[in-house]
């Protein structure tokens, strides 16, 4: 174990070789978070008892035999899809990740997306930059919020925010969930397909695990129908992409919003000449403030683990 | 004056040549609108009491000229600029507009356009279908909505939605009006250049009139200043449009949403290559939904009309 001497460097960074990235808390932190290209990395590695997790960078088993004595993993984000918790439990190792911080983010990126796909509003400002509008004067009309029936998969933190914006706009607002929340207004639904069958979109928020991969299926986007909207600003994988594209091209459905996919960067190519869709980088949760706030949550778990107190957003390895 | 054994063929529409328009309404009321090209039009344009305007098409003295008997004067739009309203008040006559039939409309596509500009989410649909994802990997970030302070300009029918929907996004509302309204918890400024200094962005949505003509100047633009966005879903002379596109093209103001212009379908063309600039062809309060309650609302009225009973939305002209 590091004494109280060397905790300054008992933290290190891991990163995938791609991922890019400044320190914006280095300066205002108790450790010295180093890179690969460190002639002191070695040494580092070997003792560190904090490994930050930059962004989705994989942390895989043979990851973690690089950091033999870690003790708690601290991710930079909200999801942690990309961090073993299997493994990181067996090995008595803790986790945690940016909890709400990017939560507003995230829920305000939904809403745009839902009105942007409903209302068209990336599809006309392609019109009119293509010098469409005194050609064909009109635009085909978008639909209106208030009055529709939406969905939240997953009304955990950002899905909650998400409840709370459509409240205004008039919606019926419904949601699945591992549990049905007392404190909530909502219609609960137990499994997402009784929730695609009584609502007209359907906002996908919550956590990518092994029950939640592709659980909006076939079955779901025929339950949700022609009419149909999916927003997705949780996982890629959360939705059996191949199948919501076949819906897209086949008019089986009525539009998406996608800031995620399976295999970013790739996007499916028939989105991409698709009106009805609004595609964006996985970038809903990434503003400065917000990137601002999770910082502030990321050094107050680090400081928090070398004071010996509580953790901020730790993740519950036994769920 | 008609009796009741011709008011059937009381109502006459006026429209723009170019403005094709159906008759949704005309099975379920007690009249038939009819068409400069039908033999009866100048029966019908001479003892017509009901005029009905057909979106934006203008109604000035020449065109009542053509109306003597006219005694109420139906706009099928929320706003009513394209009608004398003085020349009607000096000749009687009545008008009404369809109130707050697409005031949901234009609030939906209000913060639509408020989270386009900050989330850059058309400009992001567009870096991706330029395939650009792969190859440049990450996306200039936008901003937060949360903690902004928003300013309306307006506080009608739409502002008034338009700041309900703002509230759980946790932004800070203030707003400019003709009078304060003692009802709303919202900061009151009683110009727009005060309320442009203290917002970092100005939602334009009150009616255009003499008063309001180029109500969002050089000097609010300036106080607005180099971060600030500008949405306008009100009408294009509401902004000075110049000024606006200067300020834009030289980096001086942060972005714009734009729903309206001042000479539709033109857009000034330096606007069509920037990124932070989200643009549509006149559509926020176009949706099927809210045209039929218009509909309905154009219905109410002439109906009441027929009937002697109290108008619906009745314009207000010796305000």
């Amino acid at each position: 174990m590091a004494n109280n001497n060397n905790h300054l460097y008992a933290a290190i960074i891991h990163r995938r070789p791609d991922f890019k990235f400044s320190f914006p808390w280095a300066k205002h932190i108790i450790f010295n978070p180093i890179e690969p290209s460190d002639p002191l990395y070695p040494v580092h590695r070997a003792s560190a008892r904090v490994v930050i997790v930059i962004g989705p960078s994989p942390l895989k088993a043979e990851h973690l035999d690089q950091y033999p004595c870690v003790e708690l993993v601290v991710g930079t984000s909200a999801g942690y899809d990309h961090i073993d918790l299997a493994e990181c439990r067996a090995r008595n190792i803790r986790v945690t990740s940016t909890g709400s911080a990017y939560s507003e983010d995230g829920a305000d990126y939904a809403i745009g997306l839902l009105l942007d796909v409903l209302r068209r509003v990336s599809a006309a400002d392609r019109f009119v930059r293509a010098g469409l509008w005194p050609v064909k004067d009109s635009y085909p009309l978008g639909n209106k919020l208030g009055g529709k029936r939406v969905g939240i998969v997953g009304l955990g933190s950002i899905g909650t925010l998400v409840a709370k914006r459509l409240e205004p706009f008039g919606c019926t607002i419904a949601y699945t969930s591992r549990n049905k929340k007392s404190q909530v207004p909502y219609a609960f639904y137990p499994n997402v397909l009784d929730l695609a069958t009584n609502s007209d979109s359907l906002i996908v928020c919550c956590a990518l695990s092994e029950k939640t991969h592709h659980i909006i299926n076939r079955d779901v986007l025929t339950a949700l129908g022609k009419n149909g909207i999916i927003v997705n600003i949780g996982r890629g994988a959360l939705v059996d992409e191949k199948e919501l594209v076949k819906f897209l091209v086949g008019g089986e459905l009525g539009g998406a919003g996608l800031d995620v996919f399976e295999n970013e960067p790739e996007v499916p190519k028939e989105l991409l000449t698709l009106d009805n869709v609004v595609i964006s980088p996985h970038k809903a949760v990434l503003t400065p403030e917000s990137f601002a706030n999770g910082m502030e949550v990321v050094t107050a778990n680090i400081t928090a683990f070398f004071l010996n107190k509580p953790l901020l957003s730790e993740i519950n390895l036994y769920d």
